[in-house]
């Protein structure tokens, strides 16, 4: 059988938000597979605010993507063609798949988890397919380790996390409830308030495009803010920055306020509550923690199945030809949820 | 015998640089002594960039100086009276003198460390009096506890300290230098850099008013910078911000260059540099270690018997009524090293 792969390149480095000619779309033919290959069709491509940072040049935590490359992605699928006894076809993995339908890897290097090529193959029994891109993937991972080993919450503290009901946010704030801390969102609309109240169990979520947040904030947080992991950056950064208590720490995450800005990101002008209060205000990157992401899924798969953790709700968006609009979305918050793309 | 003493008080909150009219000078004759009583002759008040922030209103690590009190400060004098056995006539103290010429205090109370009314007896055979108002007072001990607490520079590491031939930055930097460290300082103009370079042994001292400071730093930190202790803020902050390495430490002092904004302070643009760098910055305040001065004052002491630790230079202003115009000299960096001012 042949295998026609319509993949998304990275054309040119986009200025603001990137535009359509900033990818380029083609369409390749697998070649048969030689002894020792495997064949994965991608079932579906993660979508990622950092993703936004990826595009630009310059120092960051990993290189940028090369103009003309694959557009990068970790995605999650399904072996349909194996000449390497480690992969059998209807095997179920993650792994660096980009944006593409097809991958076709080397069968040994896919099994050295120190690899960019590696594949994990994934039991889709514990959770679905696609919760491996989300709880049990980097999101649930960033979550899981931002918090424990940056945030590092204690039983009646109070946690706020903004991006609340997104990838990262949602674990972020269950994690936190397990751990015994008030928990406190921020969202964009009220749906996504709502189901972090109701549906993840925080004891409050502020509407930051309707409630006057600095007041709201107060509000939830009567003892003020222990832990804040950020995931937007901006305006919202300097409030809590504004409420934290002594001896706080400011997790970084994100900053998805400021990815597409085309000025300077604005500095948390409140950045001197750090010494007033004797706080800490630390960056956090998931790979760092690559050595414990198996103790860390498993931990998580187990609060899955006792049903102590839910899996943030999964938007699929669809195409590969759609990678952009896709995209888009998480920026303009029209996301719920964690996004997917099924190429 | 009687005694006439002259106070300044803080009359009215400034907006801005502080002004004349902020402050109210009166003088009053100090009541024979009771039993029990010590009565201190002020030699030296310490003059701090900190005393800014205690003018304003709001939360902050102390309460603000409230409206008619007598200007809080730290000071080193002599006692001159006593009717308490702990003190006798000629002994040298230190303590919350605040500014004015004299201090009258229950000799019981004095004794204890955990009162503000503390005067704790010092030994000019180790060092002359400022002294303990600089490297053994609240400056040093404020470079003692961050750099190595809250910096934890290693060996080999390279450390930049801004405000660097001052009260703080220049002890940051010497005992930086002691734990094996390439050090670099910022300074305003070309004496306080030589001074760094000459006397302290700094390896590199930037002109942050003359040179590129962007550049300059690049160019004597070529490893990048894995801690910055800042006693400065704004874009000086920024430019540090971009230069740091992997798991830097950024050590938040102190903020000069924003206390007299009557604008929002300038936040580090730059801050997403500790995510790309899972960096930590990390607010500090001497007091936190109030247990532990006693030994940090030891090994300070023993560096300076030794010979490898310098006092800052100590630069007298003489008068109470100088107050003001002597606490302005700190914010146009026309200050050479420890400020003081003789009552």
């Amino acid at each position: 059988m042949t295998y026609s792969n319509t993949r998304v390149k990275l054309a040119s480095r986009p200025v603001g938000l990137p535009r359509p000619e900033n990818f380029a779309i083609d369409t390749v033919e697998i070649p048969p597979l030689g002894e020792g290959q495997v064949l994965v069709k991608t079932g579906f491509i993660s979508l990622d605010p950092a993703m936004r940072g990826w595009m630009n040049e310059g120092k960051s935590y990993i290189p940028p993507i090369g103009i003309g490359e694959v557009f990068r992605a970790g995605g999650a699928g399904q072996v349909v063609e194996s000449r390497h006894p480690a992969f059998a076809v209807g095997d179920y993995v993650t792994g660096g798949l980009n944006v593409q339908q097809y991958v076709l890897r080397d069968g040994a290097t896919a099994q050295d988890p120190a690899n960019p090529a590696f594949l994990l193959k994934v039991d889709t029994q514990i959770a679905p397919l696609e919760t491996y891109l989300a709880t049990l993937g980097m999101p649930g991972l960033t979550a899981y380790f931002g918090l424990l080993n940056t945030g590092q919450p204690q039983a009646g503290e109070t946690v706020v996390v903004s991006g609340a009901a997104g990838a990262v946010g949602s674990v972020v704030g269950q994690i936190a409830k397990l751990k015994g801390c008030r928990v406190v969102g921020l969202a964009g609309d009220q749906e996504k308030v709502d189901y972090c109240v109701k549906e993840l169990g925080f004891d409050a979520c502020v509407n930051y495009k309707t409630e006057n947040v600095r007041a709201a904030l107060r509000a939830a947080c009567p003892q003020g803010i222990d832990v804040y992991f950020d995931n937007v950056g901006g305006q919202i950064l300097d409030f809590a920055l504004e409420q934290i208590r002594l001896r706080a720490r400011i997790v970084i995450c994100g900053a998805i306020s400021q990815y597409n800005n085309t000025t300077p990101v604005q500095g948390p002008s409140n950045y001197l509550s750090l010494l007033v209060n004797r706080a800490r205000m630390e960056g956090i990157v998931v790979f760092d923690n690559a050595a414990h992401y198996g103790t860390a899924a498993r931990e998580m798969a187990g609060w899955i199945q006792a049903g102590r953790l839910n899996s943030p709700k999964v938007q699929v968006e669809h195409g590969v030809e759609n990678f952009l609009p896709a995209l888009l979305k998480l920026f303009s918050g029209q996301n719920f949820g964690k996004l997917v793309l099924a190429p």
